[in-house]
């Protein structure tokens, strides 16, 4: 546990500083809050050249903060602390369009548990949905609650909230993630839904209570939900979304991402569709290939049919790391295992004919997954 | 010109065996018709083990097929002739399912010309297309064609009728592909639409005129629609649509294949989804997409930025191998890069590095694309 001088001087800098801003977040990761506060106090050209956040700080009194939270059932959370979630660690070195690095702190109401996000998806979308995202995000955020993942979203209009619904109606574990302070809902028109998240799931901020929203802190959020979820899903977004934001920094953190595609005749089926066309991400068309892009590998491995060991002993280095790259229940390319092995074309050719003669590999041309050998030959 | 007494032993031929059929059309292609006729009407335990093929054989006049065949205004294309189609050479060497083959003949009716496929998308999809798979198939087909693409398709009710009637439209050119004999329109209920198609674009099939439809020449025609056309698009398709064995057979013809995505909550939308999901299908969500992967080469490049000639010749042979991989207008992944060039990973890495500097690629992790490089530094 974080000591309490130090937590106090995040909550003070989460207070005072807009959030997702890469240079001061950095400095904090390299030094402490407390070292950072008294360089902004002591007036740094560097990290503030115009004095701003001096004359910010100085009138955050950090413990009216911290009483405002407890008034309001939110706790603070800080690296060091059990409950800090490590993958935001991940966002120390990855910066995007002049935004980046880890939270100072993070707020949290309801029950927030790293635990909860090691299966998680965030389900991002339009603000104007239609039936086809709602309806999308409703049932399919259920169904993936229904499988132990977590919905993580941003508790906006259309698709965000249809997300958080989904998984709430059965009984589910979801996450909204707010650009603002957890002490009001924005926006006021979930007001409803997100108090029933706050105390079904969990809300998380990394703006001070009492902080209200703005245009750099909805982006910044959208850092925090990528960098929270193990993947990210994209259902209904116009091609200028915020949704796709959230998709480019789960994909720079790289993260899966998920876009399900819509009638091309639909401008709110740009956005996944350029994800599809132009970024790594990947056509989903059932919540199963979405839970099996952000499940747990060990369980996943747990089902498929298991190899005698003896024949993978008995394999060249060559063709086992190929067979290793081989999924059991999709399908992989050619060229995909060329990157995963970093082996040539031949030798990858070569491996694959030799744990095809062995059925341990299965496919032709472009296309291979991993064979179920008849009878272990030993 | 092919001599009448090998035209009359294709012609026979054409009449007497079930197209697709590889054995018998590697034989032809390996000696010719007439020898293979020969062999036949002699006996072959090998291509006829049953002696069907020498029975159809002997109640098969040449001369009636193709006075037949003139009477209904269609005429004999053979390999040799200057309207046999080269890309159907491709056929040769690839066997999906137990079929394959290059066709002994085409029977063609209306305006064939192998000029008008050399820029053509195959527009194929379900039977039973909703209002958005036949909305799609029309307007794009008409876009297309608006640009020159010829349309081909298998005149089947559902999306390939929509392709046909788009480019008609337009007073575009359009090619159906029949699996009978051209002497009857099948289906009927598309007979004015197939009339329409013969006096304003081709009919063309394999089998003889006076042969009926059966499943397996269903099959076989698929296999010309891949290999006559430069790319394939899939519109709507279930999931055991046989656009998606048209869709295949591109693929291991090295054609591209466009697939065009839908809503995940139709069972349309499975076809499609799956090629993306599992085989290298391009998602296109606008006609012009197509065009792309359909156009000519030459008309397109010359809209490109033109590359100061001397920038490309100081290139190191490796770099200028991958800067011949990076397309202008799309992207392209690493794992492609590879996979053209036969580079191994750290190969493509560096030489992309090395173009960006000389501002020849543009991208970053995964997706790259031809640069444009500020000024010739000469």
């Amino acid at each position: 546990m974080t000591d309490g001088a130090e937590r106090e001087a995040r909550a003070q800098l989460s207070a005072a500083i807009e959030p997702g801003v890469p240079k001061v977040l950095s400095r904090v990761a390299a030094t402490s809050g407390l070292a950072v506060v008294d360089e902004l106090l002591s007036g740094s050209p560097e990290l503030d050249p115009d004095g701003r956040l001096k004359r910010r700080l100085q009138v955050v009194v950090p413990r009216e903060v911290l009483s405002l939270a407890r008034r309001h059932g939110i706790s603070l959370v800080v690296p060091g602390d059990r409950h800090w979630p490590a993958r935001l660690d991940d966002l120390a070195t990855t910066v995007r369009e002049r935004r980046g690095g880890v939270p100072v702190a993070l707020w949290v109401r309801g029950s927030f548990d790293p635990a909860a996000i090691a299966r998680s998806a965030a389900v991002v979308g339009s603000r104007a949905a239609t039936a086809y995202g709602t309806t999308v995000a409703t049932d399919w955020s259920a169904a993936m609650a229904e499988r132990g993942v977590t919905v993580v979203s941003g508790a906006a209009y259309g698709v965000d909230a249809a997300a958080h619904r989904g998984a709430l109606a059965v009984d589910g574990h979801t996450i909204a993630v707010l650009a603002g302070g957890l002490d009001q809902a924005y926006p006021r028109g979930n007001t409803a839904l997100i108090e029933r998240i706050a105390r079904q799931g969990a809300l998380v901020s990394e703006a001070a209570p009492g902080s209200t929203v703005n245009r750099g802190r909805f982006l910044s959020r959208n850092r925090l939900i990528a960098a929270l979820s193990t993947g990210t899903m994209v259902v209904e977004a116009g091609a200028r979304s915020g949704a796709l934001t959230t998709a480019r920094w789960a994909l720079a953190l790289m993260r899966p991402v998920a876009a399900v595609p819509g009638p091309v005749t639909s401008a709110l089926s740009l956005g996944p569709h350029q994800l599809l066309r132009e970024q790594d991400a990947v056509l989903v068309s059932r919540p199963e290939e979405v839970v099996e892009l952000v499940g747990d590998l060990g369980a996943d491995a747990a089902t498929l049919p298991v190899t005698p060991r003896r024949m993978l002993d008995d394999l060249p280095e060559m063709a086992l790391l190929v067979y290793e790259t081989l999924p059991a229940r999709s399908v992989i390319s050619v060229a995909e295992i060329m990157v995963r092995t970093g082996l040539t074309l031949p030798k990858v050719a070569g491996a694959l004919g030799h744990l095809r003669e062995r059925d341990l590999a299965d496919g032709a041309g472009e296309t291979w997954r991993r064979g179920t050998p008849r009878r272990d030959p030993a």
